[in-house]
């Protein structure tokens, strides 16, 4: 066959959380709940587009601590099993139009999000996402911009958005 | 929005045939029958697998009329609607993997093929396809490579072998 696994142009971020898939499928898949907890704080999410449909349009727009808009995260979805699997690339637009190559590498880099989702016995989830890239130095440019501590980060806001507050005074 | 039609990214090719979206489907997505029609004789088609699933490889290699082999075109399915809508591209490969930049632009673009088929009163069909490209260059270089031409003849192959031969001593 001539295709095979090439894990150098990946990046793995694995981790068992206390909330459900149902949860986190929320958390991806509403707009209103994205921009809650999608970037690590003081960074917020002020705009999001979601059409969850292959071919529908993913859009995010991040804002600096500082108050600039950074330029639009556009994607499309690729795969959609609710609950279970969901993949997403800025490689394509909506309806899967090509997106032009970005102009700086060290900004700009095409890459495939697998984010893939199984419940616990816990009522928890394992979340696991596999970041596919086009090649090694879109990769390393996504590893050096912290994309470990960010996914993490992240994902604790999403797990203490969801989680009901109590214990607490 | 931010998303709009660029029409000048694509190449569109419109032909009413007299074969069914039946036989046009076939034609498209059984190896043994697309290596007989999906390119102009004297070339051929002479590998080709189909894993017809959204993320499933679509791979072909094509044969000069030397006999030489041409590198392997590599692909997947975006979006699969049986006897309407056939969408692949060339920029992922094998479970959406993003497939490296061509080294020379001049052979290799990034485009998605988005084919409609739409069944006539006569029992024929409306075909439709509409190819996008990542950028200008890469429209011209496949407009310039024949792309009117190569669709047409390789559809005119598709409908003889699709068409009973009567009539014809």
């Amino acid at each position: 066959m001539t295709t095979k696994q090439t894990p150098l142009l990946d990046l793995k971020f694995h981790r068992e959380v206390s909330i459900s898939p149902a949860q986190i499928w929320e958390g991806w898949t509403n707009p209103a709940t994205l921009m809650k907890w999608f970037c690590p704080r003081p960074w917020k999410v002020i705009e999001c587009d979601i059409d969850l449909r292959p071919g529908g349009i993913f859009r995010t727009v991040m804002q600096s601590p500082e108050g600039k808009n950074m330029p639009e995260n556009l994607g499309t979805f690729l795969a959609l099993e609710p609950l279970k699997r969901l993949v997403w690339t800025n490689a394509l637009g909506t309806d899967f139009r090509p997106r032009p190559k970005p102009i700086d590498e060290s900004l700009g880099f095409f890459f495939v999000v697998d984010l893939r989702l199984t419940p616990l016995l816990n009522g928890g989830t394992s979340y696991a996402v596999n970041v596919m890239h086009q090649d090694a130095a879109g990769r390393q440019v996504h590893e050096e911009m912290g994309f470990q501590e960010g996914w993490g980060i992240a994902l604790d806001q999403l797990v203490e958005l969801m989680t009901p507050i109590d214990g607490q005074h």
